[in-house]
């Protein structure tokens, strides 16, 4: 099953629903999934009647605004090499804000001090139940679903101090494809190919049986400090053939359309616009 | 004015209203509050009938579900020096998320994995307007307020990477005092000082005109990357003092109680509790 988050023109809330092709069947609004995430999904299974089609919705990630985004920085060993990371001896984490976040043909806009934005194709897996102080397999258990995501970066501001949370933050710079219910993917250890395209041209092909730090283990290992809850998010990090890294340096400007596929997730397509772009949501 | 937010028995919505000793004058919910922040605390300036002894309420932090609080990592130079960094060219920004917050009186727990928790007394301060590539003046005159702060912190979990992220975000780790607007507070670069106490011991004691990176700079910055919105907090750094670096160190642990006061703001006081207070919600 994939579910979208949407709002309704002229109202406010921010719904979850079923996608099932062009039409949405709606379950309840944003918060009150995540207050208890199974039992919706397991009603949402039914049939109903009372369907929208996609056109008439605008689509957002199905994210409370509570959620944390929970990156993985240096999760496969080729793109640890490339930006001249040693492999670390933890997960490398680091945080979005739930505003950075927009749904798949919405633009990013890139910032006007920066050379462009840089492409990072991931999964994204969504926590399905509170977790504090739990094991790797009750937290694998408990992911809900994935999808995929970008984590585009405004590299000059990521790098204007050893923490990277400014560069990772951008307006409408975390873009997610619906998420698609744990039982359709399977285990991220048996592998999903992750493919990032720009105008077309594959730029990541990777595949998440690479991660280093697997997904179970790291959610395990945060749930030690912090108590995860439904609707965090966790980006599981991103594979070899980021931009700022190649010779010459390849960024994303206005004009270019940066894909992310992933195995059974689906296709999540961002247009890039310039900085004028920067408060108007969509393209 | 003072202002806090505050739930109500039985309910789920986090109201904000005006705090006046005991009392407080309902405004409106946090979300309508911070879409439009200004008429409600104009409005909030006139009598009012209907009001409620705090002791009828929970407390918590004025701030939105989808707000930022971004941390200031090394603003004063004495602090820097102590952890043995350098002074950075730009400001060392790092995230929190809202969930890590709390209101002043609730308990903080240590993590199971770490040997306390370190404090770190600050000022906290309170976006009232959309700010995107602004300048510094225009950012510090849209600041609706301040309150003190703490930044504690699990020191392991914040070193086991480059990143800080982990570390920041423990269970109830971020706790807030009522938010005092601008009026009362003045600029930050007229000097409040900031005392850290633990168990009546003063442990901090800074001024904020030693920031090394002004509030309105530091905001000016990030709306060059990101719009800043009502209701983002921005954390200003904690000065020398903190507990990891001493010999040998001091950090916090069940039965200590550690209090940050702030000129114009008022003190702080949070008690620590061990892990096993990790679920619940109070001291």
């Amino acid at each position: 099953m994939k579910l979208v988050g949407f709002t309704v023109p002229g109202e406010n809330a921010v719904l979850v629903g079923r996608l099932d092709g062009d039409h949405i069947a709606p379950i309840t609004d944003v918060k009150a999934f995540w207050d208890d995430p199974l039992p919706w999904v397991a009603n949402a299974r039914n049939e109903t009647d009372s369907r929208r089609h996609v056109g008439t919705v605008e689509l957002v990630p199905p994210v409370p605004e509570s959620a944390r985004v929970i990156c993985i920085g240096l999760n496969y060993r080729a793109h640890a090499a490339e930006g001249s990371f040693t492999v670390p001896d933890y997960p490398t984490l680091f945080g979005r804000w739930t505003s950075s976040l927009t749904a798949g043909g919405q633009s990013a806009p890139v910032p006007a001090g920066e050379a462009g934005l840089d492409w990072e194709g991931e999964v994204a897996a969504y926590v399905g139940a509170s977790l504090c102080d739990v094991d790797a397999d009750t937290a694998r258990e408990a992911v809900l679903g994935y999808s995929t995501f970008n984590d585009l970066t405004a590299r000059k501001a990521q790098k204007l101090t050893a923490q990277w949370t400014l560069g990772k933050n951008g307006d409408r710079s975390g873009p997610m494809g619906p998420l698609v219910t744990s039982d359709e993917v399977g285990d991220l250890r048996d592998g999903l190919r992750v493919l990032t395209r720009v105008n077309g041209t594959v730029v990541q092909d990777g595949n998440t049986r690479d991660h280093i730090f697997e997904l179970g283990e790291v959610l395990a290992l945060i749930s030690r400090t912090f108590t995860l809850n439904p609707g965090d998010v966790i980006a599981t990090g991103t594979p070899e053939g980021v931009g700022y890294v190649r010779n010459p340096p390849w960024l994303l400007n206005a004009g270019d359309v940066v894909e992310v596929e992933v195995d059974r997730l689906g296709t999540l397509v961002t247009p890039i616009v310039d900085s004028s772009g920067r408060s108007t949501p969509s393209a």
